[in-house]
């Protein structure tokens, strides 16, 4: 399948990366503001179309599948352009800023008839399905809580600090403490109870959620103030799963109640990790899918809602809002 | 100096080994409410004298520290019993089952001019010290936020379970997440923000807690459904601190903002722990205090009050308050 890039920074080599290692994808196009920048990425990866225009790209009959790999402030914009020239999506995350943009490419792509999936690429990796196992077998027992951390020192990124785009630890990093809460416990959620402390440019530098379920506590923090150790945890009255880590597993372990180790599952041989989403977006166009079985519209949608009233609760609005 | 223990439980006996390998304490007498069970366990910690009654030990004029093992919803009572009789105590935590308690001991531990501390032995260890010497280094930078958990699957425990035995999580595990906070924090908190599932008793089953500093988050979770981790991680803009674990150090490990391990701290040598505290009071006893300096009168209060107002956000009163 033809795929483009539309953006040409850090995360997008990486795609690249994933994709060049691939059978099933090829590198077909990729887009910039900058002519330049496209072309020095073009011949970096051997990728043959280069486009200085998002809008040319979009254009290009034989492109099968964009790759949106910009800012998340963009993300709606980039999105929304691209099906609207009748091509399939697959968006870094966070999906949108907002709950709000997310219904509406939802929609978009639903009266296109055309896949619209979200590269939170833990949801597609195998290390997921290893985890779900793990889970069924209740080796620790019914699940009690959960802990998730992710934090980078972050506070001289510019599109970290600014609210105008869409600013905030939450949408950067915290994505993925929500994506993997709502992966173990699912998004039964009775009540959000949250603390926040704030930048001087008034977005979320660093905060506490915990997401109240029936009989299960998820508690997550994310930051731009400090470097955290990224583990998720969940605790069971047998023992307890130890995922290091949450935005690039490596290991599983699982543990007794006195501590003791009993199972360490490693990463399988991968390229980058990437490829699996990618392949599961081919799965999905090829059989016709609108969105991945993988991470479907209403994983995506739970974690924008969840976002969206943390930010409620903070008196977080973007100026756009 | 003369030690005496009141209770002849578990943490009675982990105090009985800690003071047996000690040179400046003896054990010196031991008090149950039952005399057979004193007798059976002065035998097999070679203790002289047993008491089958709290008040003839307490008494006995030889008695010059007495240390309280019995469950904290009696340490107001036991404590009030032996300063009464012009005794010194050293009491297990929880100090009290609130701070209204606390303070009244205080009180008269002040107008007697006696000694009276917590057994949070991890305010005594050596441990406490190298933790605080890697913050003062700043190998992290500043601190910015903290989480700590402790939690085992004590359902079937009645003392746990029930409000007219001052049951629930907080006060019998949660206690050290609070007490590691504090530690590494100071009690300068803005807001208390929590979370909380009770048990079917009324109890806090299990709870999330965020502690509002001004620019730090201290994020604790304790639970009597599930077994945790024990981890203390404490996160700076240049590496984080882990602390395995909060219950019973055993090491303390720094790593740089990527993931580096910078170096290891193992506990050092000892008995069982125990004997710091002891060593403490007896410190303490000897230069005329009333409280030990490294876990003084206001931080137990600190920690007191933050559960108090936790139990007031639940709305878990005990039936006896």
């Amino acid at each position: 399948m033809n795929i483009a890039i539309l953006g040409a920074g850090t995360i997008a080599r990486k795609m690249a990366q994933a994709i060049n290692g691939m059978d099933s994808a090829k590198l077909y196009a990729v887009a910039s503001r900058s002519l330049d920048k496209a072309k020095a990425f073009a011949a970096e990866f051997g990728i043959p179309h280069a486009y200085g225009s998002y809008e040319d790209m979009a254009s290009d009959p034989n492109v099968e599948l964009v790759y949106i790999a910009t800012p998340h402030s963009h993300h709606f914009e980039h999105m929304k352009l691209v099906l609207e020239h009748d091509k399939p999506v697959l968006c870094e995350k966070p999906f949108t800023v907002n709950a709000k943009q997310a219904r509406e490419i939802m929609e978009l792509a639903k009266q296109r008839k055309l896949l619209v999936a979200e590269a939170m690429w833990t949801r597609y990796l195998p290390m997921r399905s290893m985890l779900d196992d793990i889970l069924k077998s209740k080796t620790i027992g019914d699940v009690q809580s959960l802990t998730a951390n992710l934090g980078y020192e972050m506070t001289q990124k510019v599109r970290l600090t600014e609210p105008a785009l869409a600013g905030g630890a939450l949408l950067d990093v915290g994505v993925y403490t929500v994506n993997f809460a709502l992966m173990v416990l699912g998004d039964a959620i009775k009540r959000i109870d949250s603390s926040v402390l704030l930048t001087k440019t008034g977005v979320d530098a660093q905060s506490s959620t915990t997401l109240v379920y029936d009989k299960v506590l998820a508690m997550l923090n994310s930051s731009m103030m400090a470097n955290t150790d990224r583990r998720g945890m969940i605790y069971g009255p047998k023992g307890y799963i130890e995922v290091q880590n949450i935005n690039n597993p490596e290991y599983i372990r699982v543990f007794d109640p006195v501590h003791k180790l009993l199972k360490e599952l490693k990463q399988p041989q991968q390229i980058n990790g990437f490829e699996y989403q990618v392949q599961a977006c081919i799965d999905a166009i090829e059989t016709g899918k609108t969105e991945c079985p993988q991470h479907p519209h209403a994983a995506i949608l739970a974690v924008m809602d969840i976002m969206d009233e943390l930010r409620r609760q903070w008196n977080l609005r973007y100026p756009f809002e």
